[in-house]
This record gives C-alpha cells, sequence and structure tokens, in this order.
C-alpha cells in the first residue's frame, strides 16, 4: 500500500521521506491500522515553510470576511463528513463514537470555527485603536508568518492541529497554518485537512493557508518552532517535550504558546463534605474518568481536612474508582506514562487505595486508579506528586488541621485549573478566603463547587495559566476572540496618512459595528470630523 | 563619605554589599561625581524578593483607587522637587536641563504617572468579560509578585525604573515593582525612590509597593530574573544584556519583557527627496542627534534610490553633520560602544562621509557621524549594519533602483519604527504599496512623513515591535493602558459564587463607568438581572 500524501504549498503531494513509514495503532487491539504515513524530512518542512510566508503576506491583505468564509465552509462541510470523521477518529483513539466524539467533541469543533469566524469577520478583537488628535492608531495584526500547529493525542477534532481551536485561532487572526498531525491519529488528520483545505480553497483563500504533515523527527521540530519564517507556534501536550520546544523557540526569538496541562486540584472544605461526601465521590470520579482521564484538564488531587465528611468521602471514591470500567488509552506511550507516574508517586510515599496496574492486552488499558498520601509528606516533597498522570489517576491529599490544608494551596505549581468546593457555613467561608488567593494566582481557572473537566468555548473561557500550566500566564488557548490574539502583533501608526491606513483604522466605520477604542471610548460610530 | 542606602522592605537602610562601591560620572568632565552608592549582594535582593512576594498579594487585594492616589500624589511631588530631580539628572547624564529634562521628559514621567492612575482607577484595562448565561468571567489581574524593573540609561526620568513607565505600568496593574537603578544615575535614581516611595506610603500602600537597588553584579541579575517569587521583569536597554536576561527568564518560565532598541530605517521615495531634500536632510540630522543619538528609536539608517535629489539630500545631510555640535554621551561604555560600531560597519564596506572620531577629554563626546554604503553591499551582510550605534550616527544606504530599495526594506531587521517618506505622484504610491508592508510586519510602529524619534504616550502607542526589537511582538512598553497588559496574567472565575467573585466581575457594575464585554457586547451598565 502507498502512503498517504502530505499537502504542502496547496498540493496533495509524496512526502520526502526522512525514514520508514509508520502506522497508527488501534489502542483496543494494540494492533496497527492499515494506512501508512510517512515521516517528513526537513526538505517537506522548508517547503512549507516558504510556502507559508508567501501565504502569510497574500492573507494579511485579504479581507478577513473571505477567511470567516472559508472557516464556515469548513464547518459546515465538517459536518456533513461527520461519519467519516467519527469512524476514523473512534478507530485510531479509542475514544466512544458517542456520545464524546459525534455529538460532543465534534460539534465543539465546528462550533469553534464558526466562532472564528464570526471574530474574524466582526474585526472588534483587534483592539482598534484610534486617537484621532494625534493621528496615531493601533491594533493588532497577523504575525507575518505562517503559525506552527502541534496538536496533542487526546481532543483528534477539537484540538486537531488541521481543524481544531489553534487553527481556527490563527486563521481567523490573519495566519496561514502549517499542521503537524498527532502520530496517533493521522488518518482523522488527513480527512479533517483534506475536507478543510477543500472548503479554504473554495472561500478563495491562498493555496498554503493550511499546510499539513503527519509526523516529524524531534530535531526538526526544534527547527522548524525557531525558523525566522515562522510567526509563532501553538503546542498542546506534555510538559517534557513542551519545555524542549519553549527552549528551541525562545532561543530564537520566536513566540511559542504552549499548553502543558496541570495538575488542576480540588479543595474539599469540610462543609462541602458534611453535606455530600458521596455525590463528591462520583463527581471526582466522574471529571477523573472522562475521556479514560485523557484531559488537560483532569482532576489529579483532591485536598481535604480529616474528619467523618472526609473518611466517608474517600470511602465512596474507593468503591467508585474500583467498580469504574477502565477505558482505552490513547496509545502505549500513554499506558506507559500513566504506569510510571503511579509507580512514582506510590515510590514517593503515596498509598494506593484502588487501581495501580495496567491491564492485560489486548489494548492500552489502567485500572482507575486512586492514591492517598498525608498533607505533611505531600508538603515534604510537593513536585513529586504533582507531574501530570495522563489517565484516571488522582491523589488525596489529606491535611490534619486548616493551616496544614492552607500550606497544601500554596504548593501547589501553576496548573490550567483549581476548584474549591465549599458549604454554606462560616468556617467554610473564612478557610475558602485564605485558600482561594493562593489558588487563584496559581491557576487559569479558578471554579466553585464544579469540576475542572469540561470547557465552554465562551469569550470569558481561560485555558491557560502561570508556568508550567502554560508558557505565558496572559493568554488562553480555548476562547475566541481571546485565542486569537496569541497570533497577532501589536502595530501602530503614527502619521500615516488616510488612504495608506487600513479600512478598520479610518476614520468611517468599515461596518458601523465594529467597536473600536476612540479618544479613550469604546464606541461603534465613525471618528467624527474634525 | 557614607554610602547612600538602599529601599527594601519598607526600610531606607545601608545595602549588604557584594563588592566595592562604585560613583557615577559627569559625562562633561568624565570625573566621578561625590556620592557612593553600595553593589547590592544576593542578600538584598533576597530579602526583597521575600518582602516584594508579600507586598504582591497584599496589592492584589488592595481597592484600585488607592493604588491610583498613590501615582497621582507621586506625580504631584515629582513636579514639586522638579529643581532637585533636574539637577541630580543633568549632572549624572550631562542631558540639557533645558528643555529636555525640566520642561520635556519630567512633565512626561509626571503625565506618565497620572495616565497609570486613571486607568487603575477606571478599571477598563482589565478586559473584563463576562458570560451571563453560563456564569464564566475573566479579567486581566496581578501577576502574583514583584515586578523586576530594569531601567536604561537614557532616559533618567521617564524610563526610570522607580518612576518612569515601566514602574507605572506594573504598580497601575496592581503589582509591586523591585527597581534596580542604572548605575549611570543612581543620584537621580534615589531621589526619585525617595519621593515616590513617600508619596505611596502616605495612599497607604504595602510599605514593599516601591523597592530600589543601585547595582546588582551580573549574575544575581540572571538570578533574579529567573526567581519563582517575581512576576516579571522589564527591561530596557541594549540587546546584549537583554539576550541573556531574556534566557535566564525564560529558562525558567518566567516573563520578561525586552525593549531592545532597533535600526529604525527611514525610507526616502525620490518624490519626496525631489520635493525637499534639504528640509528632509536637516529633519534626519534633527532626529539622530535628539539627546546625543541616544534614543531607542533614533533613525539608524536612512534608504533611498540614487538620483538627483538623493544627490542633493546626501550633500545636505553631510553639511548637517559636519556643522552639528555633539551631544555629551551618558558614559565611557557608550563612547566605547560608538566607536566600536562605527568601526564595524567601515570594516563592513561603509564610507565615511562625516565625523568618525571620538572628541578628545574631558568628557565623553563622539563627531556626528554620516556613513554610506551602496544597497548592494548592504544586502550581501544586512545584519553587520543593524547594530545599534548608539549615538549620533545613521548610514545612507543608496539603491540603484526601486527593486533594489524594495530588497532593503526587506532585509531589516525587526525594530521599534520604519518611517516612509513619499511625494504625492504615483510613482512613490506604487513604491509606497510594495515597502510598507514588508516594513509593516518588521516594526511596532509604522510612520508616514515623520521620523521615529517622539513617542506620545498615548493608548495608541506601540512602542514594540519584533524580535529583536523586543520580546514578544503583542506588547508595548510605552502607550496607557496597554503597556500595562505585560503585567497582568489572564484568569477566569468559573461558576463561582456572586460572593466570592471580584467586585468588578459582579452583576453590578462597581460605577456604572468601567467598561466590560457583557455577553459579546461592550457595555457600562450591569449585567441585568435574568
Amino acid at each position: 500500500m502507498s502512503e498517504r500524501p502530505v499537502l504542502i504549498a496547496g498540493r496533495w503531494r509524496p512526502a520526502r521521506a526522512a525514514g520508514a513509514p509508520f502506522r497508527a495503532l488501534n489502542p483496543r487491539t494494540g494492533q496497527p491500522l492499515t494506512p501508512l504515513f510517512p515521516l517528513s524530512s526537513w526538505d517537506d518542512l522548508d517547503e512549507a515553510l516558504a510556502a507559508g510566508a508567501e501565504a502569510a503576506a497574500e492573507l494579511a491583505a485579504c479581507p478577513p470576511a473571505r477567511i470567516a468564509d472559508g472557516l464556515d465552509l469548513a464547518a459546515s462541510r465538517l459536518l456533513e463528513r461527520s461519519d467519516g470523521l467519527v469512524l476514523a477518529a473512534a478507530e485510531e483513539t479509542a475514544l466512544p463514537a458517542e456520545p464524546r466524539l459525534r455529538s460532543s467533541e465534534l460539534p465543539r469543533t465546528v462550533g469553534q470555527l464558526h466562532q472564528a469566524a464570526a471574530a474574524a469577520r466582526d474585526g472588534s478583537w483587534r483592539r482598534l485603536t484610534i486617537d484621532s488628535k494625534l493621528h496615531i492608531r493601533s491594533r493588532l495584526e497577523p504575525l507575518g508568518g505562517p503559525v506552527v500547529v502541534l496538536g496533542p493525542s487526546n481532543f483528534p477534532f477539537a484540538f486537531n492541529a488541521a481543524a481544531g481551536g489553534d487553527f481556527a485561532a490563527a486563521l481567523a487572526a490573519g495566519n496561514p497554518v502549517l499542521a503537524k498531525a498527532h502520530p496517533a491519529h493521522p488518518e482523522t488528520t488527513r480527512l479533517l485537512a483534506e475536507i478543510v483545505f477543500t472548503a479554504l480553497m473554495e472561500a478563495g483563500l491562498p493555496a498554503a493557508s493550511l499546510q499539513m504533515v503527519y509526523h516529524i523527527r524531534s530535531e526538526d521540530g526544534l527547527h522548524l518552532v525557531a525558523d525566522t519564517r515562522i510567526g509563532a507556534t501553538a503546542f498542546t501536550g506534555s510538559r517534557a517535550a513542551g519545555l524542549r520546544l519553549k527552549a528551541a523557540a525562545e532561543a530564537a526569538g520566536r513566540p511559542i504558546y504552549l499548553e502543558m496541562s496541570g495538575i488542576n486540584p480540588v479543595f474539599l472544605l469540610p462543609g462541602s463534605l458534611q453535606a455530600g461526601a458521596e455525590a463528591l465521590a462520583q463527581e471526582l470520579f466522574a471529571s477523573c474518568s472522562l475521556g479514560a482521564g485523557q484531559f488537560c484538564t483532569k482532576p489529579g488531587l483532591a485536598a481535604f481536612i480529616e474528619d467523618s465528611g472526609s473518611a466517608c468521602f474517600q470511602a465512596a471514591a474507593v468503591d467508585a474508582f474500583r467498580l469504574g470500567e477502565p477505558g482505552w488509552l490513547l496509545g502505549p506511550a500513554v499506558l506507559a506514562g500513566l504506569e510510571a507516574a503511579v509507580g512514582r508517586m506510590i515510590a514517593a510515599g503515596a498509598r494506593l487505595l484502588a487501581g495501580g496496574r495496567a491491564l492485560p492486552p489486548p489494548g492500552f488499558r489502567f485500572e482507575d486508579t486512586l492514591l492517598r498520601l498525608p498533607a505533611s509528606e505531600f508538603l515534604r516533597r510537593p513536585a513529586d506528586f504533582q507531574s501530570e498522570a495522563f489517565g484516571t489517576a488522582t491523589i488525596l491529599v489529606a491535611a490534619a488541621d486548616s493551616d496544614e490544608l492552607v500550606a497544601v494551596a500554596r504548593a501547589i505549581e501553576g496548573t490550567l485549573a483549581a476548584s474549591i468546593y465549599s458549604g454554606a457555613g462560616t468556617e467554610d467561608e473564612r478557610l475558602y478566603a485564605r485558600i482561594a488567593p493562593l489558588l487563584r494566582v496559581r491557576a487559569g481557572r479558578l471554579l466553585d463547587d464544579k469540576m475542572p473537566t469540561g470547557l465552554a468555548v465562551v469569550p470569558a473561557m481561560v485555558h491557560g495559566g502561570p508556568f508550567p500550566a502554560s508558557g505565558h500566564p496572559g493568554f488562553t488557548s480555548v476562547g475566541l476572540p481571546a485565542a486569537m490574539t496569541r497570533f497577532a502583533a501589536l502595530r501602530a501608526y503614527d502619521n500615516v496618512r488616510p488612504e495608506h491606513l487600513p479600512l478598520d483604522l479610518r476614520n468611517a466605520s468599515p461596518d458601523g459595528r465594529m467597536w473600536r477604542m476612540v479618544d479613550g471610548e469604546w464606541t461603534r460610530a465613525s471618528v467624527p470630523p474634525r
């Protein structure tokens, strides 16, 4: 069987391979699937970079409405082709076709594309700022080079490099995308790229608006994110891979946005456990086991004060984790990583309450795993218990008193999300007031009475946080239009003649609908004549 | 004479010195001034970091109006103390007391503090975003640690670490500042810190809201920007120092904002030179020699097509540079750097048209220097002619035709500003249309018919640009409130109970004046009851 083609410079063509081709694995059987995919060489990337640089200049001059049309069309086509997409993704990822892939992730992906289209069409995301007296005007503009998107394994649609959130945000901001598929789901990515690319061409966008390769050598990845022709990189994945890419990109002065996950702690204050220990145990298990625990926002730690409520909570949690039906993990690397992470925590002093072992073949599964540790132990080596265990595994941290619980909050590393459950009483309120400010500066998203999994794609969402959850605390990778600002440069026009200005910075509002900050006020009106 | 005290944890106290004390030099005489300043050890910084981390938590809970009061009060006090400030700065920098220090830079500094206060009081800079249906809300918040400000030598007031733009932006965003003076003007910085600190205390801000040391070892600087207790670093200065700090901060995942200057090219299209070659030559010289050429936005390159107009321009420029009265440079390092930069360009093939030599002592001066190079030579080694020559020095790049001029634009590195002068005719318009998009993506600020020096402090200003002009293309270090967003983290509140929300994210608008993005619309109104 011949290898699948790559998409470079507007053409599907055979890759210039750097080594042996690869096949994706079926996580349920552990067996390779049929299609063969090439490992691209630097030659492929070099051609893609040259084409992407040209497309960047063309897209920067392209009316945003045309980009929006392309994104909308791509969204509609994805929906039309959902049967094939769900089939491919289910086969490559073992994620359930229903409800996860068809009824949840694909609609989310389609919705993101429409939202990105709406933001591009609207234009208000550019933070158009006009000083009419001094004739100085500024806005966010495309970066000037293609955005490299390195997608993760765990969301074959919604975070896919060729159709997911980063793709949508980068293109809506006016940048071409150079997508690297995750090698765990290359066929899904090929299908997505084919559908999206066709839609973009139909809308009249430049040929290299989307380019896609399946896999590259890791050294080529380091060169890619450091190449002066790129605009920026968006990466979602593990901390280890993220840190290598970060070092390479930053040494070359290239922007890189990393979503490297976190422990996403859940703090259960005594009143909440008194009121509903069993329900909370179920809630924790449900959140922890969603997608077989392969969510960036999976709660990896639950902290509480030891008392009768927490004893009841722990007992119910043990039951839930023991009774759970372990899901399929995305691949052998995830399985090995989970096994190693659980092993490290046990070696560091955690006690196993449930699970802890890989299931026998076929396929990649691990028992739903619950660990436990006294807070005093956690506080001795907090870093040892905060490396991500990707899969259904979480650790209970039991504090002797409220001071110790506060100390646990203080020892939490930068993370994506942090939840606090509290009861109605004044005791919990007092404790909330001590813990919330600590978690607030450590997490991009703070939740009350709610588990951290499940991200609404709305303008106020923040999927980011302080290092090492992400590479920069000022941005989010989910939520539009905010996520688009990662792929934009802030640029001023000083004394630039009216006829040389971009349309949206001229005195007349292009459509009377776009929000602009004119002389210190947000307005949709044109700048009045002087 | 005893050494000047440092300001740490709310106390002026003797430094714990890491080595011999130092004196600033009078640039006019080259002789040391009287006051002695300590070189702080890591002990000083460590204590400042601990105090700063505490102050960060206190400031985050402090009403923005109180911070605004402190900034306003500081601004007024600076104005009251202008005589002493101007005297100290003139002595340490040799910048003219009038008009530069008293009538230009000090009012700008005072104005920045008032603008920062207004932005803090107003609150709209936080990008408050509310999804009322899903109960998800987000805003920009203080980082959670002190902001380290490393100020430059060339603006003793406006970019001063203890009172300048970065200080104002960081504090207005709710962060304490740990300022390191520039060792070229320690007494000016001490005076500023004293005035500002007293005002902040009077306004009731935490004791460590402003801390200040005079000088540190460079290895301690690298540890400082990488310390996990800091929120971020703001640096303005040379590329070499900036890149070292950048590598140290980023390896530790700490945000750092760098303003590392640029070549700030001026493109003179044929029509502009036909219309006013002599006036443009005067304009170039005036911009280039402003502040003895020690501006980050100094035009370091002027490019044109060789014709009769450019010949006339060049002749007039040679006259202007020969007739100029060389200003005093800030210190021996600036003089040595300028001499080396000019020498490198000559060694790389540039021809000297005017100046080129250091003036004999006393003091630090260099002849106003004009160089020239054919574009064909520039294009062979463009990097060789784009390292900053800090001082009154610029290079004329003469293109044979418009294609060569366009190629020069394409070879420009990331820079703060780029200017295009053009005439009225269609020829120049066609050339503008080719050159402007190339310069646009290479500069944070594009100017028509105007030299790049002179930065209005207005919301639309961008003093930044792509690497290596700055460390991140999405930000500016001048212009409020935009500059404040560097010192803020984007954070969401998901399902957080109304009484746990910050005041400005609750349904009721705190004052009916703050702009918030509610369900997709900018509004000053409260969220309507559901």
